[in-house]
């Protein structure tokens, strides 16, 4: 049975990936009236009071919701809310499995921005964090900057932010193993959608000075018309250049390409126009922008793809628990850069110098050590930004 | 310790009465590859081609949101959202502890109609059911029929309809146990809010032809000005004979009262111009309209309240497990007036004709055996109305 068959079939015998588990014990009439009423008052007036106090009566503390509009679903693209649940239903399992994050699926009606924004507020008060998911570029971006405005919960797009920090941690070792510094490096990203697009800010953030941004009509650069906000952006803060042309050109001279983009858009020729010691992650799904043993041969030394059966996995999982963790630990009201940078550093560094080698540059997605040290990491950036609002 | 003092060190100890389980073991990469990518694109594309598949590969067949604005929480009023939060998680843990449905709070930081309904509709496709809960008159009139207009899963505003619901079943059994009829017997229901207008309502359903339905102001008729639409409503459904007076007056040769209003209301003198045989539901909390050793003095000759101190509590946990259990059971589309009178049957029912008596007229909130036989009632009632998705 393939994966795919098998999939099914194990959908079909859990009926759903998640449930309610209570934390009461209810089996008297002693137990309803502390539980329900007419004892449940109490805690209504202390909330009533000081609504702070919801952090210590209720859930709210634990709670994260993974909200979708279903526009951008793996590989299947627009897909509708319904049919991307058993995704945001995994999703919340993985918060639960690997983080203790109390997360539950909701997906939405509705595809306009600013009704996804309204909807999000909305229903805000019972929640400690929202995780939006698989929501297409450049609504997510719009949408993502909206909520941070409006909510002093951490608000994570986890297409964007994951991705880039797993990116950024697997970088870090790379760049280690080959003996670069970032400032001095040359970048290529290719594909300008939220993935891509939260890379490139984030390693912008972490002090690079030439990333060349491409999507499928080449390099960015400031000539070209009708500019959509986010890739206005991105053609401000790279190719200072303004150099133009495909992603061949590009890459010549590259120290590293990162595509998040399409099967087989890079070629052998193509990675042997990279500069020495290059290094590739090619995270296209399930067939990656170059195969690992095409890049070799073409004398990149270290590469990392989507997929668990090729060594350095970019695997989102490592990131997002941990940084739930972290951020409702010390009720941060937001997750901001220091806080992803920390946990791409922690990430990093879950690899031990000894075990550092060019297939393997990120740790296992298993290691539930690695959540406990982006947990541990995300928590100090916080409080050190000032963004936690328990710990001054 | 007081209960209230007792109940708040509860919640604190608890943080929270729910939590997420997952219903997976993600402990190695294939767990990951079947619960999340790239397995998990199947069960997707399966619902993209046919919705009806969600209830097979997700959780949307037992999920149900327990929603509310905080506008009218127990005795407290309009408290807001996040302060009525422990009432919403222990609703849904009494939903899982009942009736194993999974249900989770959601607490809405808006008190407009439109936008609550807008808002619930955007978010219920991965919902199985919709609870309302403390939406204060005459808004979740509104709201709950515009809700039942725009969805095809159930809509339940419990505090109308749970309580009206097993305030039927005890009229049932009373009724029995006084030998009358309910289409010759005189009702008068003091409260016109949500609970007040929904019993009205069943009764009516149920057979009643007789009721005076009172507020603060008098028995409600034809001719009081400005009625809003769900009290106009009433003045039509009840008081043929259009009379005008104050509850005094409306008690006199009543062999029902049914008080969802305010402590003392009916003194020992009132109930002593009732007819022989009275039955009195006086469901103020935790303050009776009339307490039960009063009502017996004055000639009464069965009373129930919401209390559990006192015989035949009127609970409403006695129905809204069951009826969801039943009516997400069967893929009900609605939840119609004949699943709640059977509902309403099979409470009276779970009392032995051998146990049935003035002081046990209701059965206990803990008898599990009571759900059951709801459930099984209301499913039995949503296939024969035409209502299940499933069964026809």
């Amino acid at each position: 049975m393939n994966i795919y068959d098998e999939s099914l079939k194990y959908h079909e015998e859990l009926r759903g990936k998640f449930q309610i588990k209570s934390n009461c014990n209810i089996s008297n009439e002693k137990d309803l009236t502390l539980a329900y009423t007419p004892g449940v008052a109490e805690p209504c007036r202390e909330i009533h009071k000081n609504p702070d106090a919801a952090y210590t009566y209720t859930r709210k503390w634990n709670t994260v919701a993974v909200i979708s509009d279903g526009t951008a679903v793996l590989g299947l693209g627009d897909i509708g809310p319904l049919a991307s649940l058993p995704v945001m239903e995994g999703k919340s399992i993985l918060f639960k499995e690997f983080a203790d994050v109390d997360a539950f699926p909701l997906v939405l009606n509705t595809q306009n921005v600013d009704e996804i924004v309204e909807t999000i507020v909305r229903i805000s008060p019972s929640l400690g964090g929202i995780n939006l998911e698989d929501i297409s570029a450049p609504r997510c971006f719009e949408i993502e900057n909206k909520l941070k405005e409006k909510l002093d919960i951490p608000v994570f797009h986890d297409d964007q932010h994951g991705t880039a920090i797993v990116v950024l941690a697997g970088l870090i070792n790379a760049l280690k193993l080959v003996n670069k510094k970032i400032e001095n490096t040359k970048i290529v990203i290719n594909g300008a959608g939220s993935a891509g697009t939260a890379i490139c800010k984030l390693l912008v953030s972490f002090g690079s000075k030439n990333i060349l941004m491409c999507d499928k009509s080449g390099i960015i650069n400031k000539d070209i018309d009708n500019l959509n906000p986010s890739m206005k952006e991105l053609s401000e803060i790279t190719n200072k250049a303004n150099i133009k042309g495909d992603l061949k050109s590009a890459l010549v001279n590259a120290d590293i390409f990162i595509g998040v983009s399409a099967p087989n858009l890079v070629t052998k020729e193509m990675a042997e126009t990279m500069n020495k010691d290059a290094i590739i992650f090619a995270m296209a799904n399930p067939i990656p922008e170059i195969f690992p043993d095409v890049a070799k041969e073409a004398g990149v030394k270290i590469i990392g793809t989507g997929r668990s059966d090729f060594p350095n996995q970019v695997n989102n999982v490592l990131a997002f628990p941990g940084i739930f963790r972290g951020a409702l630990d010390v009720r941060a009201r937001d997750i901001n850069e220091e806080m992803k940078i920390a946990a791409a550093n922690a990430i990093a560094n879950s690899v031990n110098d000894t075990d550092l080698n060019y297939d393997f540059i990120i740790p296992k997605a298993f290691d539930l050590n690695v959540q406990k040290a982006v947990a541990n990491a995300v928590k100090e950036a916080a409080i050190k930004s000032g963004i936690s609002k328990i710990y001054k």
